[in-house]
């Protein structure tokens, strides 16, 4: 095993020689599903994110630390994706994934998942270099597709997102056990993950201006910035977005990310490489 | 059969009372393929035009006379679109729709074109009430594609574009003579193409004007109206589909398009209606 549950996230700090010191994966969201979500991660210069393969505007994302944002759901009108693979457990009645995590995983069969993750993860190996692998919208939270997940993230060597707790992510209470199980024996780093998505765009700011207040640790900080433009706002949710970028363009809240110590999941993958199994 | 050849031209015209007229479809390409491309369908308000079911906007188009835009290739970086089904022959190593037709031409086995046809079609029938057919890029001029292409108009009851001369479209000279003598075989009118695309910007305006110089006959204009947004420029080709919107926004254009009778593929599938075999 590479670094055995919760412990593994000191030792590879330790490993890191960050043992005592704010430490932050700030992590970009949904590229490759808009121009815009694109757009903001170019504008704003930051190296880590995921790409959504079967996003449109997947093959245009370049950056030094992209990972594969793991895809079994589409819930726009549009942009709409559909699988890369047959399975017909992952598709509505229009051939595009679910528009809801219910929806998902009351039809979708482990084997098919397991064939299109493959198949999202080999296809991202075509277009970049890819270095972690995490999900939109959680969508691997049924535990026998959490098992998938973790399995695929060995096979593949590409560092799996894990949350150092599941509370406040709204995993379905029946999912709990066997989902904590699975992730305590998981030999890799689990992280503090933060997200502002659900706060209000007026509170953004504060949000970010805030990390300031954090004690030692390893965070994980999603965002889903994307620029402020007609194809952006398309998107239901298009005010998050926005506030997240405009928030990570503010030079007070560059002043305050400047404190943390910037860990990519490409430098973790690389501290785990003597212990892939 | 429905209408033979050329002659089903006069005569769908002369069924729809519009024989001596100038009669123009005026349709605009590449629906579904961007926000920006949408976005001009619905600023235009013209109610013609086809949608490429492989793109992630497809299911946000609206209108009154929606064909497919049966779609084989993908010339950009991105947006990149991939088939709906396995067929090899139809994608590339990352599993992208070939980006020249040169390449589809040389890989495509028929069979497997026929299967992705079918399920855009029938993709598409889900999302809206498709009119017509035609195909991006030209893809189904390899005649064994035309033939395809053709039968599936008839099985699918879909007036497919088919235009009055193959001159000026690019066809490899290989092509030609079976190309030809499948169109003439078909049961449907032809239609005298028209398309700007090539045209520099700066002479789109003038192109547009000087329509009002056409003698009677039916006319089918293909233009790609976008947006001038971001996402819209990022399209190598943006230009010529801005000029085509500016165009086609402007007040005299607009004059100069009213002098036509407009037609819409509804009116001719209508037409054609008893003459289905």
């Amino acid at each position: 095993m590479a670094l055995e549950g919760k412990g593994g996230f000191m030792e590879l700090l330790e490993r890191l020689g960050l043992g005592s010191r704010r430490v932050l994966i700030l992590h970009h969201d949904d590229l490759g599903l808009t121009h815009a979500q694109n757009g903001a991660y170019s504008a704003l210069g930051l190296p880590t994110g995921s790409v959504m393969v079967p996003g449109a505007w997947a093959p245009a994302v370049r950056g030094a630390d992209l990972g594969v944002h793991l895809t079994l759901t589409s819930e726009w009108q549009a942009p709409r994706l559909r699988p890369l693979t047959a399975g017909e457990s992952l598709r509505d009645e229009a051939g595009y994934f679910p528009s809801t995590l219910e929806a998902l995983w009351q039809r979708a069969r482990a084997e098919e998942v397991e064939r299109e993750l493959r198949a999202q993860i080999e296809a991202a190996q075509r277009l970049f270099s890819p270095t972690h692998l995490d999900t939109h919208q959680g969508a691997v939270m049924r535990p026998d597709l959490a098992e998938v997940y973790l399995r695929l993230a060995q096979a593949y060597r590409l560092v799996p997102l894990i949350p150092d707790t599941l509370e406040g992510l709204g995993v379905p209470p029946p999912f709990l056990p066997e989902l904590e199980r699975l992730m305590a024996e998981a030999p890799f780093p689990r992280v503090r993950f933060l997200d502002p998505y659900g706060l209000p765009p007026e509170e953004r700011l504060g949000f970010y201006l805030g990390l300031a207040h954090l004690p030692s640790g390893l965070y994980y900080l999603a965002h889903h910035s994307a620029l402020p433009t007609p194809e952006g706002r398309a998107l239901p949710d298009w005010a998050t977005r926005e506030a997240d970028y405009f928030a990570l363009a503010h030079p007070e809240v560059r002043r305050v990310l400047a404190e943390f110590h910037p860990l990519t999941w490409r430098a973790v993958r690389e501290a785990l490489k003597e212990g892939w199994r």
